[in-house]
């Protein structure tokens, strides 16, 4: 009942700090308005629509090519399996709470018996010292940027380039799971290319900061993508059509991928906010990115309440589900998108009155 | 050049013989048109688009449950690593043309490392005998109906009813690849919940004769698909939102289910238009669905040119490739959809009447 009663009174209210709107099919309508009816679908891989994006793409990411796949789960699998047939060695690192590790089902181990070395502690960020002590040859290291279960972190600049050096002088291939690339340009104040300079290769995703219908893209040196295709096809997701996916991914990265600095800057604005509160603090405190986890030192039975209280007197719906992560605490996700600007300055003032004031222990 | 020579000459007709018409972005605006913009995306496999519609088919299908995949590739790989599991034999048996077989890159090999008895001839279908003279253990035999890849031929009813009683009482689940189910339907005079009902998992697919965007079902009992579902994870097909391919799946059935019939009668037609002319056959001799295959005992270069210039004065395009099946043959595959009843009769009756003449040895 809880529960229901958060997403009730989310559900009714007219602003939200989170995302960029409901998920519904005038996303994908909205996509394809503009584009010519006439316009041919790619076939299994091949046509100007798929091949044009991919080509885009490449060049944003600064590699020499790139293949679309239908998730990100099916292109991460591919990539970390082709590293590991390559060496010989069937075996990767990644965090703890790396996203095949934790919702995939198992499918790397499952499809692709590839044994993974857990790097790091789960609540912090690979660090050069992990990689260097790594116990057994691994073939590729997963680094995930920004690390999103523990709410978007991010190691120094620095790190990356001197994992990356260490990677390439002892022969491990370094893979970016850049679901959340574009996100964090503006805080590192470098190019897709310039990080991506630093892997191997690279997945990035279209329907979390770009707000698309689903899709990813891997991307790498031709000899890589092209065995790819091979997997991408014993996947299963050699699709005779990928172009819904395709033409919304464009459609909203161009759309978006400018509004980056925007969403940026405002998860800084918020997460200060949040911080200011009564009882209420962020990971990160200050933002890498545009998202941050927003944790409460109250008992989530007794905050929801509160919550949809305040949701009814400001209009701001600010998450609609809590997670408990003590008897005493709970914590939401949060990651800026277009709804943040819609809110009134005054109802976002009273919000964090009103949080302030409520939020006692 | 004699290749562009026929595929230019095909793209200028007015008229063509096979299927629904180019696959261009309209077919999914089309879909699109009629539902709600606010009708919200399936999650993750979750919600009402995704559940509608899989509870829909599965009524159709005659079993307990359905679930939807992006691919029949990853579909059927998945419903046989499942019967393999359960049994705990690695090994099942199908036609030496299955799909699984010659179109995707063995990844039931190297995926699941399911090995393969291929059954029968490749010219004929599988026979209750080729499978009571299985050499070694099976969990699982897969049976295509139509066997696309010898122009859709199927064996009698009984033949079915017998394998399947066979396979019943020696522990041999049966999974049918239905991609062309609705198609054999007025052929076997049977509804799709009396043929499923022989076979333990059911795969059909929503682009060959409903013609949608792309998009599979697979069915059977509540446990099956469950367990499906785990693998659709692992293999990278659970995405965040399946509904591109859900709603025009929903769309093409419902305006083309009633059509089977027709495009039947029409395939029948046809082939013994092509089987009247000299140096032309058709296989099957009398189609048993919508599709067949056109055999012409002239060389492929020899024939290009004449087709080429019967496309022009009749305004109908037969094939727009041809594949050289020996020296001096040479054949395509022909679906009937849309497309064939738009022909006026009287450049019908002057296309068959000018083959004739001019497909000379």
């Amino acid at each position: 009942m809880g529960k229901n009663l958060l997403l009730n009174a989310f559900k009714k209210t007219t602003y939200q700090l989170a995302g960029h709107g409901v998920r519904n099919i005038n996303i994908l309508k909205k996509a394809l308005e503009e584009i010519d009816d006439e316009l041919e679908s790619d076939i299994y891989g091949n046509g100007m629509v798929i091949e044009d994006f991919e080509k885009k793409m490449a060049e944003y990411l600064g590699k020499e090519s790139a293949v679309f796949f239908p998730s990100g789960t099916m292109a991460q699998q591919i990539a970390l399996r082709i590293w590991c047939d390559r060496k010989g060695i069937k075996r990767v690192a990644y965090h703890p709470l790396c996203h095949l590790e934790i919702h995939e089902e198992d499918g790397l181990k499952e499809l692709h018996h590839i044994e993974t070395i857990l790097l790091a502690d789960k609540d912090k960020v690979i660090q050069l010292d992990d990689v260097v002590h790594l116990e057994e040859e691994v073939s590729c290291l997963l680094l995930e940027l920004p690390q999103r279960e523990i709410g978007g972190q991010l190691p120094e600049y620095k790190t990356l380039e001197d994992i990356s050096t260490y990677c390439r002088k002892n022969g491990i291939k370094l893979h970016l799971d850049g679901a959340r690339l574009y996100e964090i340009l503006p805080y590192y104040q470098k190019t897709a290319a310039e990080i991506c300079e630093l892997f191997d290769s690279v997945y990035i995703s279209f329907y979390k900061g770009i707000g698309g219908v689903a899709g990813a893209i891997l991307a790498g040196e031709n000899i890589f993508t092209e065995e790819s295709k091979v997997w991408k096809r014993r996947h299963g997701g050699d699709l005779i059509s990928l172009y819904p996916y395709i033409l919304s991914a464009e459609y909203f990265f161009n759309l978006r991928i400018a509004k980056m600095e925007q969403y940026f800057n405002e998860a800084r604005e918020l997460a200060e906010l949040f911080n200011q509160c009564y009882a209420i603090s962020t990971t990160p405190k200050q933002p890498v990115s545009n998202m941050f986890h927003v944790h409460f030192e109250l008992q989530r039975e007794k905050l929801e309440p509160i919550l949809a209280e305040i949701y009814v007197a400001t209009g701001i719906g600010i998450t609609s589900n809590l997670k408990e992560t003590s008897m005493d605490t709970c914590s939401f996700e949060l990651s800026i998108g277009d709804r943040y600007e819609k809110i009134p300055k005054e109802n976002l003032r009273q919000l964090f009155q009103l949080l302030d004031e409520k939020c006692t222990i």
